[in-house]
């Protein structure tokens, strides 16, 4: 019997780890995001923040190419993503839980019973949100929030083929600004309490 | 004041049509669907099958070229969905309703406070509904409905410049084979209920 996990994938400044956070707290169950980067860490001997970056950072991208040696051979990205496969695979496998980004919805696609939620907004409702989370710094919150959903899709699309915001690689999409964050909780919360007992079991496209 | 109106995309075989009937009647509004096809080609005078065929059939697709005179001026496609254009937005003016497909939420992207809804399965499930409800063809279920997706994205693309399934057009997409139509028929009942009094009223990528 595999475990049920609810992966949230999720654009930057959507609000998505929170919606994350607070449905784990509804369910009273394990919620992993910043949890995870720091288990990469410790497990690869890698700064936190490097695993935090190379994370949304496609192989041949500025922040893995920095470190990598040249080679053609794999690089720091590949090894933090092995070691993030084997971890997500395990806290999988100890029980339900939330898992925010990282490619969790791919890496538990035959191993767990997902709920593979996806939230995004639109842009003003983001650059509202990330300047209120994050405070001004000197690139404008628009063009952040491009810069790290371009890097979070190449990523997702290099290690899992799959493609980032297609509505047909989730269950669920939500747009947070038209519903709000607590709606958002409810409405994720409320379906893995009330599971269609029908629902296919593995995910084949 | 805007009026509040359900647009339902959907994947062929995904239930969408049934959903969005069934919502329509558990909010005791309007559903729009094959009807508009039947006004359109009262309008157009143009045979509803072929109105039909021609909505899902991009400019230069096989059905709408046979029509065509093969000059490069607008063709009855374009002329199809001027009228089309008219006759959604006259349908949201009269009041709340459900929509389902003919781009009713590119239409209406300024001009009503829509709840843009997608719906969508996999083939497994598409393939044993499409045999459920249409039967056995020639053509394999699982080519119908590939076929079926193809022309509704080209046709979707061609008139709004969206991408059609990108859950970044929509407010809440839902996987219909993880649910079932009842639970999916709720939860956009609700969502439409109890709306957000925080959300924006016009659609900007």
């Amino acid at each position: 019997m595999k475990n049920r996990v609810i992966t949230i994938s999720r654009e930057f400044g959507s609000g998505g780890r929170t919606i994350g956070k607070q449905t784990a707290a509804v369910l009273n169950i394990p919620c992993y995001d910043r949890e995870l980067v720091e288990k990469i860490a410790r497990q690869s001997g890698l700064d936190p923040d490097y695993v935090e970056s190379a994370s949304e950072d496609a192989p041949g991208g500025p922040i893995v190419s920095a470190f990598s040696n040249g080679d053609f051979g794999p690089n720091n990205a590949d090894y933090i993503w092995t070691i993030q496969y084997r971890i997500i695979t395990e806290l999988a496998e100890q029980g339900p839980c939330v898992i925010v980004g990282r490619c969790a919805d791919y890496i538990l696609r035959d191993k767990a019973d997902c709920l593979r939620v996806f939230v995004h907004a639109d842009q003003a409702f983001r650059a509202r949100r990330i300047l209120k989370e994050y405070g001004e710094r000197e690139t404008p919150a628009v063009q952040r929030l491009r810069d790290k959903d371009k890097r979070r899709a190449a990523y997702h699309r290099f290690y899992t083929d799959m493609k980032w915001g297609h509505a047909q690689n989730y269950d669920l999409t939500l747009n947070s600004g038209t519903f709000g964050i607590d709606r958002c909780v409810a409405i994720i919360a409320d379906l893995f309490l009330h599971p269609n007992p029908d629902r296919p079991q593995t995910t084949s496209g």
